[in-house]
C-alpha cells in the first residue's frame, strides 16, 4: 500500500513539533517545511532541522521569502520591540501580515508537487496568542481555497488541511507530545531566542510555553539565557 | 480626501499593466509589486521596474521567494521545456504550483501594512492559459480568506481583490491599455524571453499575445528574437 503523504509545517517550536509527531504517528510520508523569512534569529531553523532529522522525515526544505521587506511585525522588524510585559488582549505587535497564509500557499504548491493530500499546521485556537490566521474560521477558509486554486485541489477536491491541536490548550499538547516521544528540549518557541537556541523566558511565547509545562505537570526543559 | 491605495501586482507583462493603468485611471494611490520567484529570465522584473516609474507608483517592490525550491513547472524548473507547439487542452506544465495563491498571500500582507482596502491582480477568464488560479471563484475564495486571515481583513471586513480584466479578452485587455496609455513594448510576456527582453514568439503568452493584437487591429510592438 502506498504511504500517504502529508507535508507539515515546521517551525522548530512547541506546537509544530508536536503537529509532526502527531502526522508521524498516523502512518503519513512527511515532507517538513521551514521558511527562512527574516524572523529575528535563526535559531527555530536549526532547531527545525534537527527535529526533521530526529523524526526521519523523507524530505525537508527551507524556503526563503523576504517579508521582512513587507515588515510591519516586531518578527520581522528590529525597530520594534517584542513586548515582554505579559500577554495583553488584542492582536499583538509580534503579528506578521499573512503569515500563516503565505506559509499554507507555499505549503500547497509543495503539496502539489509531491502529490499529498494533507497539510499539517500546528495551530491551536485555546492558548494562542491573538493571531487572526490561527483560527478554525481561518483554516477552513484555506482548506475551500486550496481545492479552487490548484490542478490538483480541482482535479481530485482531495486538500485537506490537519490542524491536530486546534482544540488544545498548550498544557494538552505537551502532554500530546511527551505520550508520543517528542523532546522538547530540542524546540525553540521565543521570539527572541539567542543563536544557541536559548529563550528570553519573558516573551509571550515563552509565558505560555512555561505556563503550559506547569499546567502539564511535566518539567520544563527549556534553556533560558538568564 | 485621503487618496485610496491599492497594492497591484505587476509581472512587467501586458496583463498587470494594464490593471496598473487601470488602478491609476481609478484614481488609486499605487503601490506595485512584482516577485522574483526563480522564474526563468530576469527581463520581466527589469520590465516590471521601468513601468512601475513609468506610472509613477508610491511605491515598488521586488519580493524574493525560493519558489524554484518546490519546482513542478516548466517556468521554475529548467529541466522541464516550455511547450512551444501552440496552446493545448487543460492546465499546462507552465503552471506553477499556487502561484497566485503564493502572490495574493504576500500582496495581502503589504495591504496590511500600508493600508490598502483593494489588491488589483490581472487574471482574466477569457483568453487565460487554463491555470486553475486565474478563475473567478479562484478569487472569490481568495477575498473570503483575506477578510479573515488579516488583523485589518477582522477589524474592517474591507479588503477586495479587484480584477478588472477577468472578463475581456486579449483584444478588449489590448484596446483598454492603449486608451489608457499604455506602452506595450515596455512589457515583457514571453516565458522564455532573452535578458534584453526579446520574445521567442512560440510559446503560450507569446501566441495569446500577438492573437490579441491582431484582434485588436493595433500594431504588434513585441521585440521578437526571429
Amino acid at each position: 500500500m502506498v504511504k500517504k503523504r502529508a507535508v507539515i509545517l515546521l517551525s522548530g517550536g512547541l506546537d509544530s513539533t508536536t503537529c509532526l509527531a502527531v502526522a508521524k504517528s498516523e502512518g503519513y510520508e512527511c515532507y517538513a517545511m521551514s521558511f527562512n523569512y527574516g524572523q529575528r534569529h535563526k535559531a527555530e531553523l536549526l532547531a527545525a532541522e534537527r527535529i526533521a532529522s530526529s523524526f526521519g522525515v523523507k524530505e525537508f526544505k527551507v524556503i526563503g521569502i523576504d517579508m521582512d521587506g513587507i515588515g510591519g511585525s516586531a518578527l520581522t522588524d528590529e525597530s520594534i520591540a517584542v513586548p515582554e510585559e505579559g500577554v495583553e488582549e488584542g492582536i499583538p505587535v509580534t503579528y506578521v501580515p499573512a503569515r500563516n497564509t503565505v506559509f499554507l500557499s507555499l505549503a500547497l504548491g509543495w503539496a502539489e508537487v509531491v502529490d499529498a493530500d494533507d497539510i499539517f499546521i500546528g495551530v491551536n485556537a485555546v492558548d494562542y496568542s491573538g493571531y487572526p490566521d490561527c483560527r478554525p474560521e481561518f483554516v477552513k477558509a484555506f482548506e475551500v481555497l486550496a481545492n479552487i486554486a490548484t490542478k490538483k485541489g480541482v482535479e481530485t477536491g482531495s486538500l485537506c488541511i490537519k490542524t491536530p491541536l486546534i482544540d488544545l490548550s498548550k498544557a494538552d499538547i505537551i502532554r500530546a507530545g511527551v505520550a508520543l516521544g517528542v523532546d522538547y528540549a530540542e524546540t525553540v518557541s521565543c521570539y527572541q531566542a539567542s543563536d544557541e537556541g536559548e529563550a528570553c523566558g519573558k516573551c509571550d511565547s515563552c509565558r505560555l510555553r512555561k505556563e503550559g509545562f506547569e499546567a502539564a505537570g511535566q518539567a520544563d526543559p527549556t534553556r533560558y539565557c538568564v
